[in-house]
């Protein structure tokens, strides 16, 4: 498993990014995940009033086992170490957000001063370089 | 790792019993799951346009890491078992529908023919002695 995270303002263009290399991959046949820093908890991941929400809040663990998606609800602030331990079986994981987590290779979007960065994102031009980065990595072996 | 299934026609009430149970034994100190089956895949786990909606469509997983809870979009339709082994950690689990599954003991909600079940619900005047089993289960150690 190869991890990547993109880092940046909000609003600077990250999702865009992960989405591009999200499908790049896919579509060279990796295995490929996304995790998403929702540090406010603004995400909504249930529809009001359903079976699940009804139940959930008396669980730790709550699923919704669909015919082509299994959905789990962890009542659980995970680490992003913890929350990567979910994606074992994939080839690569983009993460966006989690810009105080070290020990990843992180891609800045936009103007997020990092000494960090391994490459700055300005514009959508600069995202094959990303691209060409991931797919020597995963070309290299380099593992997390 | 107790199993319970709850069965029954749709609408029976599957879903406040197993909000019964959950709280109850959550009362009690316990940790608890819950497995909900969607056949039809009828579930909406994800706003329409959210950053993950739009990764989603490229990945395996998908995770959104919020302060207090974990969601993870696993796109494979699981088994009941495979579903199962994401609940390890918990004492019990209340599972609803998979009524073709076996190996499990089950609570009939409602008149579904089921000459496997252990217990049938009829009204809210049953609900504590699906408890009283729930409990006992897991004081006699039955684990699966």
């Amino acid at each position: 498993m190869f991890v990547l995270q993109l880092v940046g303002y909000h609003d600077s263009g990250k999702t865009t990014l992960a989405e591009y290399l999200v499908r790049e991959l896919q579509k060279r046949g990796f295995v490929v995940g996304y995790v998403k820093h929702d540090p406010k908890g603004k995400g909504v991941t249930d529809k009001e009033g359903s079976d699940t929400a009804r139940v959930k809040p008396f669980t730790l663990k709550t699923a919704l086992v669909s015919p082509d998606t299994f959905t789990l609800w962890y009542k659980r602030g995970l680490s992003l170490k913890e929350a990567l331990k979910f994606f074992e079986d994939c080839d690569a994981v983009i993460v966006e957000g989690f810009k105080e987590e070290k020990g990843y290779p992180k891609v800045v979007v936009g103007d997020l001063p990092a000494d960090e960065a391994i490459l700055r994102v300005k514009s959508r031009r600069d995202y094959p370089k990303v691209l060409e980065f991931l797919l020597s990595s995963l070309e290299g072996g380099t593992r997390y």
